[in-house]
């Protein structure tokens, strides 16, 4: 398999996991969070599926396309390990999906970048709210949920929180 | 559509063309070019489609994952305006096959580009080259191949030199 082979894979994995996502907190109320903008291609497709939810979006430094740059609102601009802790002050227990594409091949920096997100994404979350991440997330209160049909073990992961 | 969709179909388009292309001059002898080498993703594709060819890619500044960095003898380094006329003396009717992904959104860049470097890129095909290619190519020396299925019209170009 190729790097495009496999890129392509990641991609459809992580739309099919978006779009299960989707579902999966139709009857839960609450706002989406995306970890991290980047080129907004993700939240585009964010805002296709949640037409009516409010999208907040991190992101260090934004370089997206200019048509996906979320409103000023919306943006939680600086350092994830700055603005989620004072993201809680208004969004504790508010989050119905959160969504976390670390996106590199460095697997045990993802493993170390998730365990040290995990804990400030976790306040954010309400019962019930789904995380959907390329990294494992190892927490008590969160249960693993399947995968969608064609999504290889591992590939993506889909979680509830419980 | 949202933007992952469409760069998901965009992927897969060039993808359907490449193999396709692969197919196309199974009997046609030469070298493979690149035009551009990016993230490397397409070159590992075409060194997967073609282990017996030697592949010259042309890049201004490698940006490749380590693993997907051409070997230094077939890599044309430099601007393609330059690198193109100085590969002719050694090149010329050589290439079985080319393939230019600009890549951006910029209809109309993509578009003078690619009138800029045909008549660079022309010399170097042999008879029955064939040209992947997503803008278009005008040219009376390029014959319009019809594309793989499920690529849209206009996504990609496949063209056959006569």
């Amino acid at each position: 398999m190729s790097r495009l082979d496999s890129f392509i894979r990641r991609l459809q994995a992580q739309r099919a996991c978006l779009n299960r996502a989707a579902e999966l907190v139709r009857r839960v109320d609450g706002a989406v969070l995306e970890l991290g903008l980047g080129n907004g291609r993700t939240y585009d497709h964010l805002r296709e599926l949640f037409p009516d939810r409010n999208i907040y979006v991190c992101e260090r430094q934004v370089a997206a396309h200019p048509d996906c740059v979320p409103p000023a609102d919306r943006l939680l601009l600086g350092d994830l390990r700055e603005t989620l802790p004072q993201a809680r002050s208004w969004l504790e227990g508010r989050v119905a999906l959160a969504h976390l594409d670390v996106g590199t091949g460095d697997a045990a920096g993802n493993k170390a970048l998730a365990a040290e997100l995990l804990p400030l994404v976790m306040p954010l979350l309400c019962a019930g709210a789904v995380l959907a991440s390329d990294p494992v997330m190892d927490c008590p209160e969160l249960a693993e949920l399947p995968l969608p049909d064609g999504v290889a073990e591992g590939r993506y992961h889909l979680y509830r929180r419980v």
